[in-house]
């Protein structure tokens, strides 16, 4: 089969691989429809992480189920199913807590030694955890519905987590950091699915702000770090926002949080800190500050999530601007590093 | 009047200062009947923070309202009344939100300027929105309750509010950092008012951990770093606890906190970071913790405590083990400084 390879920093190709194939009977082997690349996968390509030269990627995907292993009693062969990014068994004590991220049995697709999203067919472990059905399958849903329900898979529930973290509820006030597809979605969780009364984005790009407007945000704020935070007391009489969803993960963006949260507030991290920010601990504990943090467990979501694409009612898929072939995916890299795409779908 | 003044590190003495008088129609003058020796008035004793010479000392007490300005309608002369460690309006909207230690027009007792509580008597600004009377008054009380009320004004509550910020509630598992006065308190609040399941105190000192044991601590932990971690983890299957109370404020303190709290758990933390630890964000990121903090808004939670502690059913005054005329205050910080007594309490 035909997959994406990563060989170094700025290079994926698309390669010929081995099929993917049942391992484990808890296994089974899902034929992708739509893939994406993610944000997330920027850092690699960009040389800021280290990835092995050779390794698979891709952690979002849905697809069709092809074969399943002898254990495995949810999904059946023809079912369209959508994979959170990580695996689970859904079982384990952290799965129980709604922590599927930190699964006893869990892994990320497209981890070196794994099948990726960005290929033709993926095999996933643990899936009775891990996949949800869509009801009706590839030929009951109408194919508009496939960008949102891809978009679930990561970039949606990982910034509905964000909103949830932060404490967003019915009335809230949220600034979101962060303009990409996952800050972008916490803002469309935090107005459509928590009821957030008004949602000030940070953002300095006019597509990625057009997005956010469109999601919900009453307010789009270009400044940064010190001027930032100072816009944002200005829109919110000198107090802050209750709720910040802090979607970067760098230094400068864990200052803003704390900067602009109010007395009490809550902020809440789905940015994975690659460079490892130390927070200074004195100014949230003057402002009786809760952080919340961690990568995002989708697949708690998911089931939720599914019936609200399906019922119209929820439809992340917007993020996708740029549409390409398997075989193109190194221009799908290309462009979301240099600002050109936000998010960029594949089709097998 | 008399009252405790700090000379220098090490150093307290009991002088005549100026009688305590209404200056604002929202004081009152509030005569001392207990006050007491608190861990934070020790960072300036022990020379860790600076204090002017010539301050005056202490921000918990209890007493009678002597006189009231023309604007105070809640308390009135006669009246026993608790004060919080830090004045507030209790209508602003810090208080509104419940974080009175915020309060626009709040301030600490004792701070430069200020009456301290170690005296005979208090200026109480915003005596409306700071003082809860005692039903009864002192006649109509058994004195054997005032240490307890005289607790609540900041270690009893601080120490629950450390447990709330925890997330503590019926059945949960805790661990508490920390083994002076708020770290026991905070023991008592989580078994006695939130119905912690199992707490258990880092402790190296017979006496606090005995009382620790009292207030409802199941095991006591003698290890710190990496063994304390270890220890935690021994008691707990290996996974860490779903709530630590953090009542300590060093880098030490934290490490620990973040390593024994489990994935998806939560820290309270009450202990002042004086000595600005930095918090290396990736651990708790990947550990899924929420960390909440501040110094405790005793305000909150008093209305509700002083009927707890006159019905009989909370009595964390059995924190105080040595009691002294306000003439010896001196010997009440060495004691404490020296560890040869947990928590002070004086008679004016």
């Amino acid at each position: 089969m035909r997959a994406a390879v990563y060989q170094a920093a700025g290079t994926v190709t698309v390669d010929d691989v081995p099929d993917a194939t049942l391992t484990e009977p808890t296994d089974a082997v899902v034929r992708v429809v739509r893939a994406c690349v993610c944000g997330s996968d920027l850092w690699a390509y960009r040389g800021v992480i280290n990835r092995p030269a050779g390794s698979r990627l891709g952690h979002e995907f849905i697809g069709v189920v092809e074969e399943v292993g002898a254990a495995v009693t949810t999904v059946r062969p023809g079912d369209l199913v959508v994979a959170p990014f990580q695996w689970s068994d859904n079982t384990c004590p952290a799965c129980r807590d709604g922590i599927q991220t930190r699964c006893d049995n869990g892994g990320t697709f497209g981890a070196p030694g794994t099948d990726g999203g960005q290929g033709e067919a993926v095999r996933v472990p643990q899936a009775d955890g891990t996949l949800i059905a869509v009801p009706g399958g590839l030929a009951g849903i109408d194919e508009s519905l496939l960008p949102s329900l891809l978009a679930l898979t990561d970039v949606a529930a990982t910034g509905l987590h964000g909103a949830v973290l932060a404490g967003v509820e019915r009335g809230s006030t949220v600034a979101v950091i962060g303009d990409g597809a996952v800050g972008l979605c916490a803002v469309l969780g935090a107005r459509q699915l928590l009821g957030a009364e008004r949602v000030i984005l940070m953002s300095r790009h006019d597509d990625r702000a057009a997005l956010g407007r469109a999601f919900g945000a009453a307010d789009v704020i270009a400044e940064r770090g010190e001027a930032g935070i100072a816009a944002i007391l200005e829109l919110t009489g000198g107090r802050g926002v209750a709720s910040v969803v802090e979607a970067v993960g760098t230094p400068e963006s864990w200052a803003m949080a704390v900067g602009m949260a109010r007395v009490g507030g809550s902020i809440g991290a789905v940015g994975v800190p690659h460079t490892t920010p130390q927070l200074d601990l004195f100014p949230p504990f003057r402002q009786h500050l809760t952080i919340s943090m961690g990568i995002a467990p989708v697949r708690r979501y998911l089931p939720d999530l599914v019936g609200r694409v399906l019922d119209g009612s929820f439809d992340p898929g917007r993020v996708f601007d740029l549409a390409l072939p398997l075989e193109q995916v190194a221009e799908g890299y290309a462009a979301m590093s240099d600002r050109r795409s936000i998010k960029t779908m594949l089709a097998a």
